[in-house]
């Protein structure tokens, strides 16, 4: 252990710093860093995290030399102060709280206003001139020390000013008369006395070496050891504790207090943001008893602090490099900073701050990108918002799944033609549907935004909403959806055909009624940003999309190739749908070959397409997946309809529909498996794309196929599948007396194939992970279905998130690792990549790069924020191994 | 290399021996075995393994020494025959054929007749008096040998004899004559000449010489590179050729062929059993063109050899001590063994074989358990069989899956109740069904046999059966049923209700009619081997049991204990249905607690009846796994009954029933999932549980209740589940004054658990690894689904077997290993099992062995198949340790 067991902090000194937090805990260090710039913080000391250890480890008892330098930590605040601990004329009073170097509810909270005793109550009456204040202070104390310190609950000190309110016929706290407090004061300490056995404590030193106590203890509380356990937080020796002087914004018209952001969080303007109040503590601004005037104001009422408060600004923005967020209260004319911490801001502050930061010569472009702004942020740049940010929350009727993000306003409908055809009468529609299935996807594309009352957040509507930028919000159980009567309801409000709503996919809320739209800005401070972003980025980003104009508006948004392009979302256009279902009803290989000759120029035409947008960036094309039952009408209708198309009996149509029923076709037959038992049908998709491919190369077109074999769970179904893509290449390279150099590789989405990367890699050329089906089978989890209680989950912490958002490192990142790494080690420099949902989610695009993948693959309207995250978490790791780097220079140095 | 690259075989001599597998392949080493124990085998010589290599990397050159060893080993056939090769006077034949260490198709076949030419087939037919038995081998050999090691392709002799016919005017071989086989025999040379451009070689050693190199050649073949690794074959260096005497037994009166027995491989009894024919060559007591005479009819005709063949089928039996099955032919009067192996048997017949083979001293009782008797062995015996055991083939109407074995025989019912009624009638009764429901659990126990046309080996109806040791052929889609008709049909033949059908559960046969069965014997030899397999046997072996009658029937067939007891299956008896079905319309968490209130006293008598059955030894319970719709009827009559039993309406019961509806409800809302959302259940389980546990206790019953928490995926699940079992058995043992001890632990059926069972073990008191569902996960696959493509895929070699009835070493083990490891790493000696499907399997057994699981876990039917393959999973690992020491104590002496 040290032997410096004490750190001090206040005006003009530091003995610790930012750098220190494992030693002094979270609040000590920022304490000692906003200390050590020269910040006007209340002076005080940090006892450390050491003490506590040893402390608990030695029953209990303070390690040698800890009294004396407490001592001297209460004479540095007095100092500091011109107040004296326990001086009734002039006293000192100060707090005491537990900070450990993680946040960590679970500990001793805040004990206020210690010093206070018998004759002090008397100093502060005088002082202050307000015996009231002084006695409600003292009350306040004994409630808190006799609750937080020694266990006697609350509830006690509060039946005692609840019976004395009744016994002087008043309500109210305030009605209570200084007198009225006395013998409060005295009520308390002979409820703490018969709780606890003890007087209450006068000495000073007896009440804070009691409350350091507590704190140390209350490390080992068995509520702190649950709440590490289930944050599996490991590695800490303690809890330190910080001993502040304690100022007052409430000491009359010379004191005050008040928050403000060095500029402003709405607009990024730099302007000192926020509002004060005069005589009053910081719990008024909060509370909203009293209106605060705005910030600017301060420089009439207090124009020495004021001045000091802007000059405090600057600073703080230049040590920090980041817009600060300021707690500061005014006590007899002088300026406490309070606290500093990074302000939030929105998505277009976050982008102005930064360019203006990097302009003033503030922060280096590298610190801009790196701390200015985050994914979310762009985000709310890439699609329309509610203009009136508040004020639209009475009028939430419901809320769902945040499933796409964006605000949309349009009429509703309940049936997906009904959106096309009053779409094309020009009206704006918002498509309501219990669920969306592939037949939806005209009216989906037809409508603003698109609202479902079940599944998930990678649900049909809610995956093509993404990938079309289109807002929706899915799930959303709150309300009930009738087909019949045209209309919804939350049981309370209705909603019929025709009527306005709107939505928003960034937080899931339903409103009534047609807000009014901020549109999306990607140009300006937004492209200016990007671009630097990418200058520290070098993991690959590509899109996920499945037509030309996918592609070109994922280009736009910075896509460098395709990581996913599903071939089946084609097939529900125009007449390949009956291509298809004829392909499913055929009787044997034969028919079935023909049926997929038809469908062969569609599949080819769209690939043709896709390969000149993309003009020579890498595309990765995942042949079929889904049950072939997804592309049967399963309703009367459409049954009829395509019997008719097809010259069929509905009988016919229904048997089949039946013989494909699945009891659960998430684990059926789909995939690869549909490639092997039906070969023709990877020969046809195999030919579609090859041939485009040869054509375009033919006209000078750079191609760069990537042919992805989905759901291999066994390196025998890929060697199956690529030995069919192989013939096809030599016949298609043979006819058109021309090759194109192309990939083979397959998903990892199934457990067993992570399992046994080693030897599929042998075979595959690249690797992209699927991990919504990877997280699907790694937990068990449908994610149709597991809405009935993953909700549950998260919010009793069994689960920290929903794994189909952010991906699980403890799990399902094993499997991702271990398939990366057992890939790479069957064959060095295989091609790596993701193409789930998580690719574009920060902190799975950051597991991503730690795992040194290639390439991260999401939806287009997602792009931007993988590529911020990419690029964050590449300078993380950097920033990591340059400070292990150091540590181990250090380390060597001092081996020397 | 060695220097010897040619080891002789034959009567009384013998370079090698059987453990020289790999330098003279399977065939090789076994031929120089039978030679070393003086069996009169035709004699011959084996090149090495090592010659093959060396050939194939040295551009096809034999290695220095091998032209002067291969002539040495002529030599030594030709003296132990008393004949010359390329002699026409006396001319020696001989078969040229390969051999790899292990089994291998795609490497060259068998060249047989090698050493004819036009010299030497003039001596053939002046030997044997017999031009056309000359003419004719002869023309075989050059069609044997331009097939085989030429290349030249059957069809092309094929063609030429056709033509040879049709000129005849013939239709039969046997109808051409001398003449007509001399002038094919010019033809043949023609075709030979025109497609290899050379000469047929007429020297016997060229034709030698080109024959070997064709052998070392097929090694590289890509037939047999395919083949290699398709089926992982690595670690050989190339394959062995054997060449050996020909020997004939159709040269007349004093020559035959025979094959045998050493014991009565029906029934076991101690006598040679086989046939044999005079005058002819194997082919033909295989063709079943001449009718043989039984062996013991032998005895008068070739006295000599029948009692050489009666002195050597003894010493086989003490060579290889086991019994024999043989090959033979006797030339000119001398007996030559043309191979020996280990006979195929029924059950019967092998425990009779094992207990006398000990009783005669032959083997020790080690041998028995480890060689003698095979798992399926132990099958037949458990279930009836068809008396007939191959007569019944041509009234199988339809195959399935062989879901439960044993056969059984009734009429046939479509329903449930149905069957009930019959079976009160003192009808037997076989109950159909295209899929099975817990609600037909009373149908089923009254059935006889159950056949289904839906579903797999792990499908409701196979699970129930296997655990009832009922037959049951599943997944039979084969026929079509029709429940309004009340009949089946497989499209030619038709069943109605009331015919009688009889059904193989062990073979998935259907049969038309009533077959006469075989009843069941477990005592006798069976109990007297069983009492021996146990003293091999340190794998505990458990059973999974839901009722006492189960357990009982378990412990009759040595179960230890009950390795999974599942409580949802107590849910269906009597009116218990409907206190879970009132649970589960609760609205309120209040009300569901009231429900269950109901269903408490039932369990608890349940685990009252459990506990006493199993008189000490260890119960592990689990908690409620299915989803709650399970719970409900799916039928409009169901449903309507459920309304009046409960006092609702239909519409909440279609309500509940659709709100509980899941698209894959094997990922769905089930196993703790519902303990952690209704803890309700949880604390009613384990009251009824621990309840039951503290009275036994009280009258001096031991007990020994293992709580098992199903479907964990996450630890804080389990941390969950297990505080809420703590506190009832707080609750309980204070309530009772009596505790008993019992462990918590989990079922690792989740991959995601495996991947954290560090973490799990932590907190859990054992494992027991549920691979049914572990499968479904790993792989992706719905066992009620997979069955579109798993056949295909298995038939395809795809899969090696199918996954849930073999456990997939490669993928799933890697789990279950790494489950195991990680866990015990956590926990030192964590207690480890396993109680899926696979308990009862053989292989699997074995994997679950090396692991290192305490115990294994099967239906009460598969107990002793379970115990023989833990005996013999542990006498080969001992046996490898073994030899895995005396290498490596070799190796020290060695290098001393």
């Amino acid at each position: 252990m040290n032997s410096r067991l004490v750190y001090r902090f206040g005006p003009g000194i530091a003995d610790g710093d930012k750098s220190m937090k494992a030693l002094l805990g979270g609040k000590g260090s920022n304490l000692a860093e906003m200390s050590s710039i020269g910040l006007p913080v209340p002076p005080g000391f940090t006892i450390t995290t050491e003490v506590c250890k040893t402390y608990n480890e030695q029953g209990a008892n303070w390690p040698d030399g800890l009294a004396d330098q407490v001592r001297d930590g209460i004479a540095h605040v007095e100092q500091a102060m011109g107040l004296a601990f326990g001086d009734p004329k002039n006293p000192l009073l100060v707090s005491v709280r537990s900070g450990a170097a993680v946040s960590m509810p679970g500990m001793m909270d805040t004990v206020l206003n210690l010093g206070i005793n018998d004759k002090v109550v008397e100093g502060i009456a005088e002082k202050t001139g307000n015996q009231r204040f002084a006695y409600d202070a003292y009350r306040r104390f004994i409630d808190m020390f006799g609750d937080v310190v020694m266990g006697v609950h609350h509830a006690n000190f509060e039946h005692a000013i609840d019976t004395l309110k009744q016994e002087r016929g008043v309500s109210s706290d305030l009605e209570l008369s200084a007198d009225d407090l006395m013998i409060l004061v005295n009520r308390y300490k002979a409820i703490y006395r018969k709780k606890t056995g003890h007087m209450f404590p006068e000495d000073p030193f007896d009440q804070l070496t009691f409350a350091i106590n507590a704190v140390f203890e209350s490390w080992n509380s068995s509520r702190a050891k649950k709440y590490r356990t289930i944050n599996r937080i490991t590695g800490l020796i303690g809890t330190a504790v910080n001993v502040q002087a304690m100022v007052y914004g409430n000491m009359g018209e010379t004191s005050g207090t008040g928050v403000c952001f060095t500029r402003n969080p709405s607009t990024g303007e730099k302007k000192l943001y926020g509002e004060y109040l005069v005589n009053a503590q910081g719990e008024d601004v909060v509370a909203g008893i009293r209106t605060p005037a705005p910030i600017a104001e301060m420089a009439s009422k207090f124009e020495g602090p004021y001045h000091e408060l802007v000059e405090t600004a600057e600073r703080l923005e230049q040590h920090y490099q980041n817009m600060q967020d300021i707690e500061f209260t005014i006590q007899e004319g002088k300026l406490y900073m309070l606290q500093t911490r990074n302000g939030k801001r929105t998505g277009r502050a976050a982008l102005r701050i930064a360019a203006e930061m990097v302009d003033e010569g503030l922060v280096s472009r590298e610190t801009a990108v790196r701390d200015l702004v985050e994914p979310r942020h762009l985000d709310q740049m890439l699609h329309p918002q509610f203009k009136n940010v508040n004020g639209y929350r009475d009028r939430v009727m419901a809320t769902g799944l945040p499933a796409s993000p964006g605000a949309a306003v349009g009429q509703v409908v309940f049936d997906a033609d009904v959106a096309e055809d009053w779409r094309a009468d020009g009206k704006k529609v918002i498509l309501v549907r219990i669920e969306t299935s592939p037949e939806d996807v005209g009216g989906m594309d037809a409508a603003e935004g698109i609202l479902t009352s079940r599944g998930g957040m990678t649900s049909h509507a809610a995956v093509v909403a993404r990938g079309w930028g289109k807002p929706c919000v899915a799930g959303c159980d709150d309300i009930v959806i009738n087909y019949k009567t045209h209309s919804f309801t939350n049981g309370t409000v209705s909603v019929k055909e025709g009527d306005w709503i709107s939505i928003n996919g960034t937080t899931g809320e339903v409103v009534v009624g047609a807000e009014e739209l901020r549109e999306p800005s990607v140009g300006g401070n937004f492209s200016t940003f990007m671009s630097w972003v990418d200058e520290f980025r070098s993991m690959r980003v590509r899109t996920n999309a499945d037509t030309p104009d996918d592609a070109k508006k994922a280009i736009e948004l910075g896509a460098e190739g395709i990581g996913l392009c599903r071939t089946e979302h084609m097939f529900f256009e125009g007449d390949r749908i009956l291509n298809i279902r004829a392909m499913i009803l055929a009787e044997d290989p034969k028919e079935r070959r023909e049926a997929l000759r038809g469908l062969l120029p569609h599949q080819k035409a769209d690939f043709l397409g896709i390969f000149r947008a993309m003009a020579g960036k890498p595309v990765t094309i995942r042949l079929l997946d889904p049950p072939l039952h997804e592309f049967l009408p399963h309703d009367q209708k459409g049954q009829e309809q395509m019997a008719s198309d097809l010259g069929v009996s509905v009988d016919v149509i229904k048997a089949k529909v039946a013989a494909l029923d699945e009891i659960n076709p998430m684990l059926g037959h789909r995939g690869c498996r549909l490639g092997v038992t039906y070969p023709s049908i990877t020969r046809m998709q195999t030919r579609a794309i090859l041939e485009a491919a040869v054509e375009l190369a033919a006209e000078g077109v750079a191609v760069h196929p990537e042919i992805m074999v989905p759901l291999a769970g066994t390196v025998e179904e890929f060697v199956n599948q690529k030995a069919i893509v192989q013939s096809v290449a030599k016949e298609v390279f043979d006819e058109k007396g021309r090759s194109v150099d192309f990939l083979i590789g397959t998903m990892i989405e199934i457990p067993r194939a992570a399992l046994t990367a080693d030897a599929i890699a042998k075979e595959a050329d690249f690797f992209s992970f699927g991990t919504n089906d990877l997280t699907q089978l790694t937990y068990g989890y449908s994610r149709d279905d597991a809405g009935r209680f993953l909700p549950y989950y998260v919010s009793e912490k069994i689960l920290p998130n929903d794994p189909f958002q952010v991906l699980d490192r403890v799990g399902v990142g094993q499997l991702v690792k271990m398939g990366t790494e057992r890939g790479r080690g069957a064959r060095s420099g295989l091609k790596v990549g993701i193409c789930g949902e998580h690719g574009g989610e920060p902190s799975s695009v950051e597991f991503c790069y730690e795992v040194g993948m290639d390439y991260v693959s999401c939806s287009p309207f997602r792009v931007p924020i993988a590529r911020l995250a990419a690029a964050q978490a590449e300078m993380a790791a950097k920033r990591s191994n340059g400070q292990a780097n150091a540590t181990a220079a250090k380390e060597a140095a001092a081996s020397v």
